[in-house]
């Protein structure tokens, strides 16, 4: 037994630093092998989390925060020797203010969770992803979550005005502004935001809430080619203005293997180069009018091929069926290795087919799924390279994909963040002069490098 | 003539070091007294930005930031024995990307000029403000600059993808990301928005362009009360959604004075407590229904008294006259000291009407005028006291307001930045440990502290 865990269990009692380490906070959602951490801390409360940290800096002990370990990066998976910091418990919503349009809460609570009281509210929280259930509105911030619905109201930073959250040393830094403007100094809420706990552990959060859509319209559509993708992204961005809420594509190497391994029905009767799922939401009642105009000139202009419009709430769901079999990759591919990675539109069409094609050819038969919230520039890709079984060459991979990546102006990371996986491409996308920046502001906070070590910016 | 001056003229010309700093570069909009600076640097390039802080770094001169100099917290004034720095020769519109929707532009491009190039490519820069004929996007990003679409569009900080800063000691910062989604480590971008010069000098921006809406519509209304207006604002929320542009609010301590001194119509027959300017934007034909809808609801409801709306381009113009007559504050009230507050919506009414009825019982015949945005909770204040002549008893009124300001839980500068004038008030809306997190973050870019001394969260 640690000397730490029983410091800590001694400060904070055996409820708070269990005698042992569930299985669950071995790993988070990466698929990096389970690592047993030196000790859990399922804080309750800010000032358990100030006692740990202080306890941990004094010691030079590394701490690795958890939320609902669901981050794909790793950022969240135990390092040897690390105490993790659990902050699943700090889970309520602590106040809604309609008049505000704010929801507070503690970083544990769960997206879906805190979702659900915006809306009972009669408002909205409009972060939303697959992980809902599961992730918290801690991780959320920590890794700038993206979604489905970035294009309209942005990343999770745009959604956060207000935090409450300890530095290394147990400092508690209370900056949980409520109001839209606030020009007084250097906005420190961002240095925590996107950062993946290498900064500070936040433990409450003041979100941004907005009013809810009355109407909606979805439709499928088909496009000649990643071209007549961007032509129609063009043409909904200026006829639908804010209406526009989701526009997700689909290669064939995607679509085709999944509708398959789902079981789909196709909603359209020929097969197209490039699939589009496009989402509208509006308060007005001529918001299906003003979507099928727009589809309408798309077709005329010949950005679009064809589409389905849904009819009912029902058919939506099928719309987007593929698109949200995420959680059925690993049965239909097997072992893979995920990208995330962000391109400038006019890079996309090159990025899709020299990626496709280069993985190809280096291993034959290898299977390349690419897909993307396209109107974010985001484009994501999943390998599985069959005759590798569960040894895949995700190290040989990455240098391929963020090389290209790196070739053509774009980002390793567009949404899931950095963490554990790619830290060593970091400088694929980010010059020695910012990582250096982003080292010499992570000494200023936390000058022993307790928090997250080897994680995102670390050495 | 001092040695720091002839060795940046030695090194960037005469052209860029003039002999003679020229009087306009002795003061800034906020009103403060005229100072001479050491020399002044009217750079042409990044490179020409970097040699001057290099030198400067060099030999600890301290350096102040200037756009367009319009800004009113005195964060451009000179200080004495400073280098003036002046990017308005670095004012062009570098690329246009309609597929991305971004706009690079360097530093000291004016504001007005680049929201033309955004809507000659189709699209539109959501920035505004008064000042746009003068004001650059280095000072607008590094002042964080609000404006009457914030309540839609967002302050300065969402618009920015990229940006070019040189650090302190002559190092560049490449960080010109024009993708929406980009979480490759921290976001070191955002150190320098809202920082008011203080972390870096901003050289290169790209900037996020929208689409433009298609449609408008404009209303002038007339309110019980506070609360009805904040019904009102809540009322428009939910039923206009993306759709509300701006929702600009005056008292009648401001109408009415505002509007005898410019001599405008009043819209309404009849005298209301409050006053509303009202702005929606949409892509759609039916935008003046939704938007008639809405405010024939808000009468019902009893949120509103009476409203008239623009039939034209024309009488938007005159609808909105009194509230952006801003210019003519002075001619109308003589010397005045402004304010520029936040406050959460519920705490507005008892500020109006403390602040108005304190500063009467102190300065007894004090004119203090109310108005403000008040969709993002920001309250402006502008008082003059007849009796003080040109020695406006400014002091004693900000520690007044702030003080007030203080109690509500706001902070004492919703859009305008802290600069020279506020600086000493800072701890009425950050705390101590906020502060110092600010100063060590400072330290850690500028060690020899040259930036912008003496503004901000400076010592
Ligand atoms: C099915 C599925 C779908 C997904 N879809 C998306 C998607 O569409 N878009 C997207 O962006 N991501 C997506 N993700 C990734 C993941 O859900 C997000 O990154 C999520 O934000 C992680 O939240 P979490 O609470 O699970 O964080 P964790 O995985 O526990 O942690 C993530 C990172 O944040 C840090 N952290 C956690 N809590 C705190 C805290 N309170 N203070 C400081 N640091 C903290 C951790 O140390 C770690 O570095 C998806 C994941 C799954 C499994
Ligand atoms: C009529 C009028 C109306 C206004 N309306 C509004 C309004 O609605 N909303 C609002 O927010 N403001 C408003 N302002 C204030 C002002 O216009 C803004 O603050 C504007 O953003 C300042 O831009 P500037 O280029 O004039 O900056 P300056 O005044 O030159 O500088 C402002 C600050 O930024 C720093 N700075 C300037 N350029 C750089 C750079 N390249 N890199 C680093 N630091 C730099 C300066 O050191 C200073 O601290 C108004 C001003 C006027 C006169």
């Amino acid at each position: 037994m640690s000397d730490i865990a029983n410091r800590l269990r001694t400060e904070l009692g055996v409820d708070v630093v269990p005698l042992d380490v569930p299985e669950r906070n071995h790993h988070d959602w990466s698929g990096l092998p389970p690592v047993s951490p030196l000790a859990l801390v399922r804080a309750c409360s800010t000032e358990q989390v100030a006692i740990a940290l202080r306890l941990c800096h004094e010691t030079e002990t590394p701490v690795v925060p958890q939320g609902g370990l669901t981050g794909i990066s790793g950022g969240a998976h135990p390092v040897a020797g690390a105490v993790v910091l659990s902050l699943e418990r700090m889970n309520r919503v602590l106040a809604f203010d309609a008049q505000m349009a704010t929801l507070t809460v503690e970083a544990g609570c769960v997206l879906q969770t805190a979702q659900e009281a915006a809306q009972d509210g009669g408002l909205m929280l409009a972060v939303d992803l697959g992980a809902r259930g599961s992730c918290t509105i801690g991780g959320v911030i920590a890794t700038n979550a993206g979604g489905n619905q970035v294009l309209r109201y942005g990343m999770a930073r745009e959604h956060v005005l207000g935090l409450e959250v300890v530095l290394a040393d147990g400092t508690v830094l209370n900056s949980m502004n409520n109001m839209i403007k606030n020009n007084a100094g250097l906005d420190l809420k961002q240095l925590f935001i996107g950062t993946e706990g290498l900064m500070g552990i936040i433990t409450k959060a003041v979100m941004r809430l907005q009013p809810r859509p009355s109407h909606s319209a979805t439709a499928f559509c088909g496009c000649t080619d990643t071209a007549a993708a961007v032509a129609f992204l063009k043409r909904a961005r200026a006829d639908l203005g804010p209406a526009l809420i989701s526009f997700e594509v689909m290669w064939p190497s995607f679509y085709d293997l999944m509708r398959a391994g789902i079981n789909a029905k196709h909603p359209l009767s020929e097969p197209h180069g490039v699939y589009v799922v496009i989402e509208a939401g509006g308060f007005d009642d001529n918001l299906r009018g003003q979507f099928e105009n727009c589809l309408g000139v798309a077709l005329e202009e010949g950005a679009l091929n064809d589409a389905v419009i849904a009819a009912s709430v029902r058919e939506e769901r099928e719309l987007w069926a593929v698109r949200e079999a995420v959680a059925e990759y690993g049965h239909i591919l097997g072992p893979l290795t995920a990208f995330d990675v962000g391109l400038p539109l006019e890079s996309i069409a090159e990025a899709v087919s020299r990626l496709e094609a280069e993985i190809a050819e280096r291993w034959p038969g290898a299977r390349a799924l690419s897909y993307g919230h396209m109107g974010d520039s985001n484009l994501h890709l999943v390998v599985n390279v069959p005759q590798a079984g569960t040894d895949q060459p995700a190290s040989a991979l990455k240098t391929l994909v963020y090389g290209i990546v790196r070739d053509l102006g774009g980002t390793i990371s567009a949404e899931h963040g950095i963490g554990a996986v790619k830290r060593d491409y970091l400088g694929y996308s980010r010059t020695e002069a910012e990582i250096d920046t982003m080292r010499r502001l992570k000494f200023t906070l936390d000058p022993r490098g307790i928090l997250n070590p080897g994680k995102g910016f670390a050495p």
